[in-house]
């Protein structure tokens, strides 16, 4: 890794030193909390069979393009550098510069078309392949409250199989997780495309239509029935046909999934549509045996955004909340279009900056500890004889800062209590402790105060808690 | 996080699933690998007291420009999107279209930089701030062996204090951190930028040339003595003063690291490169007192390669390896880079990805498991059973993967044993042991197979090991 020596005089003083619009540093105490919830997905997703896959943060263009929609325009993307860059801003094609020529290079921007990529790559994977993914994204969306340009997914996906278990394995993870975290009123809201797109043909809707009509169905919960049906008269739908829809979709708070499914059942004039409910069915039996089973609802006007889902569709609502903190479906289409072999798939991401925001509203974290367990202060020893005592604790698993320069006893020890640092202890080596190879240990919180041989202090640490 | 319903016909098939040049797909077995020596970085930084920081992947490109020298061009840069990159498209300023007009973000090229950011803007961070951060950086050099265009750096950094305690710890840390992972063989190389400049001014060169002169020298190991005398006289430099300079950095190997500050301090005629000789002098003991101490030599001709570092320089290199594994030193100029207060810091930098290559070439690795634990296989039974087992077993700790579809048994053991999946152990649950309550436990590895109580399936794992 060379670099040069001089540093050159351009732009040396940064205007800004904050992160790009709606990206965040996290210091050490937002990362105690990330940890803490990432560990927790972690071991539950683990449990679950799900081995980890990590893919580059840089896709080629190609891969991202045409599948995600409108939504495609917040991808960011690299530009080309040097003689690249250099060639095309020299001669142009002759229908000008565009996005394309100026770049072949993006940031990923969710964790589900990079796992189909791998899956469509790699011969070697199981044939079942059930992995996670917890890695950031990129989006040039708007910031807003709990919604970033840099944001964390914990995605799991089953790969190889169109067995409803995968559906139920997914969800079960996913509502384990947030049962571990603490979360208590949140429902697994569970649709299906096929039961959405047989009752668009039920409300007699023309099939071309069926796309925009979703994306109308799609805003229900933000602009109301009204505001959908405007929206369907809008896009060309029929006014009653759209009615139709929406009475059959948009059902009683109050009605059980059983009558739900029956009523849509009895409703339904397409075989793919009855298909549908009937996997409906076979899924919440398979629901009812895991921890998702309680959690789940049938809600057959929930629709998700994303153009790949072919199959059941999952949103986790938390109460009180305006947004999902979980989303999925299965896409049994999206590794065939990487042109190899056709590979059922189905995956729910979890979104970790949401789970925060809440578990941040609702005083949900248990007790971390973000600073440094004991700070070392010391008085007229030499500075090797205080870094070989740091050795020797650190040898025996205490997490030890030193404290760096020579400074009065009182000074050390304030900085260890004080804001920003908040040691657990204080350790205290002057000469009379060096002589007797003891460290005077001290409790910052309670102020309790022992003389303790440097081979105890670990033991010492532990026993306080 | 809305999306949209129809997948675009442009560009559906995609003509590679490769991930982008120099790029890697971490699977499963790689991610094995790569945790377990994170896990060790980050329990040893912790130990030393270092605390986690993490930095968006995109900086404003003001932040990075000036700091890396001529290795600026591998930055990879973002693209201005949508509006903003219409806008520049149609209206290019008069002196033309370049990178600058096309891009005000970048992706980051190291995690120094970005500390820096992070410190000139934090008012509320401990005066000693100790961070350690472990995140990939992305630069657009050409591929090759052990060197990818994104890769994982792992940093311990020390602000806010010029002791020479700082040096020794982010030493100290990072000989720990190897000792641990197994290395053996290895030289913690230590020099002093400004020892580096006194003797560039005892040999008779300019001051003025002393950064050509650094990037000579820097080039010792790869084209030899005459070749930087060579490259010296090139650069417009006394034949003469540049044969007195390798004199006195080119030392014998096997003089002591006494004897060659002795030396050096006798030829010296500047007082700032006699102040780093007694630096070093004291900064050697330290290191004696920690694990570093070993391991620790003087070279006079490391130059290292970064424009910022203004103190002592460090390089940790592994015998019969061509390149280093470590890097780092103290960069007192940076933080004011950034206009606000001048904040002095030193921190070393673990390249993790090297890391990783000498210990998969050496057989460094402890047996990891990264396949499941227990591959739940079923004949007969409902589904919903099967998942009502699996969520018993996990509750207990079992990591298990549940047979997604019915198939024969020995089909199922068969791939619960196939390469790609290597389970510990099959569960087999047919009715016989659903009605017992019981699961047929068979390690795959002896083919040992037990009738085991579903809720002492844990139990029966872990006392098998």
């Amino acid at each position: 890794m060379p670099g040069r020596f001089r540093i050159q005089p351009r732009l040396v003083m940064a205007t800004s030193t904050k992160p790009p619009s709606g990206m965040r540093d996290f210091l050490p105490a937002d990362l105690a909390r990330r940890n803490f919830v990432v560990g927790v997905v972690r071991e539950i997703y683990e449990r679950y069979g799900f081995l980890p896959l990590e893919t580059p943060a840089v896709e080629n263009v190609e891969i991202l393009l045409g599948k995600y929609g409108e939504d495609e325009k917040l991808i960011y993307r690299i530009m080309h550098r040097g003689e690249e860059l250099a060639r095309v801003l020299k001669d142009p094609p002759a229908d000008g510069l565009d996005a394309d020529v100026l770049s072949d290079q993006a940031l990923r921007y969710d964790l589900t078309v990079p796992l189909a990529r791998v899956v469509a790559q790699y011969g070697e994977l199981p044939k079942y392949f059930k992995r996670y993914q917890i890695q950031p994204v990129w989006r040039a969306d708007r910031p807003g409250k709990g919604r970033f340009r840099e944001f964390y997914q914990c995605d799991v996906d089953i790969t190889g199989t169109e067995s409803l278990v995968a559906e139920a394995e997914v969800c079960a993870a996913a509502c384990d997780v947030l049962d571990r975290l603490g979360f208590d009123g949140y429902t697994l809201c569970v649709n299906h495309r096929k039961l959405l797109r047989g009752l668009i043909r039920t409300a007699g809707i023309d099939v071309a239509a069926e796309g925009t009509a979703l994306q109308a169905v799609d805003k229900l919960d933000k602009i109301g029935k009204d505001g959908v049906l405007g929206e369907l008269t809008e896009r060309g739908i029929d006014a009653a046909a759209g009615a139709r829809l929406l009475t059959l979709i948009d059902r009683a708070a109050d009605e059980t999934d059983e009558a739900c499914l029956d009523g849509l059942a009895a409703a339904m004039t397409d075989d793919e549509g009855r298909a549908a409910i009937e996997q409906l069915r076979t899924l919440r039996g398979l629901l009812a045996a895991t921890s998702a089973g309680p959690r789940a609802r049938i809600v057959p006007k929930l629709a998700r955004g994303l153009g790949y889902y072919t199959g059941p569709i999952f949103e986790i609502q938390v109460h009180d909340l305006g947004s999902s903190i979980a989303g999925g479906g299965r896409y049994d289409e999206l590794v065939g279009m990487f042109g190899k072999r056709k590979v059922p798939a189905v995956g729910l991401s979890l979104g970790l900056e949401r789970i925060l925001v809440v578990m941040a509203e609702r005083g949900m974290y248990p007790e971390l500890a973000a600073g440094p367990e004991l700070m070392l202060c010391w008085l007229d020893v030499d500075q090797a004889a205080v870094l070989g005592v740091a050795r020797q604790l650190r040898a025996a698993g205490v997490r030890v800062e030193v404290f760096p320069e020579a400074a009065k006893l009182g000074k050390q020890m304030q900085y260890a209590d004080g804001p920003g640092v908040k040691a657990k202890w204080c350790g205290i080596l002057g000469t009379d402790e060096l002589a007797r190879g003891e460290l005077t240990v001290k409790h910052l919180a309670s102020g309790e105060q022992t003389s303790v041989a440097f081979d105890a202090v670990a033991s010492h640490l532990r026993a306080r808690g």
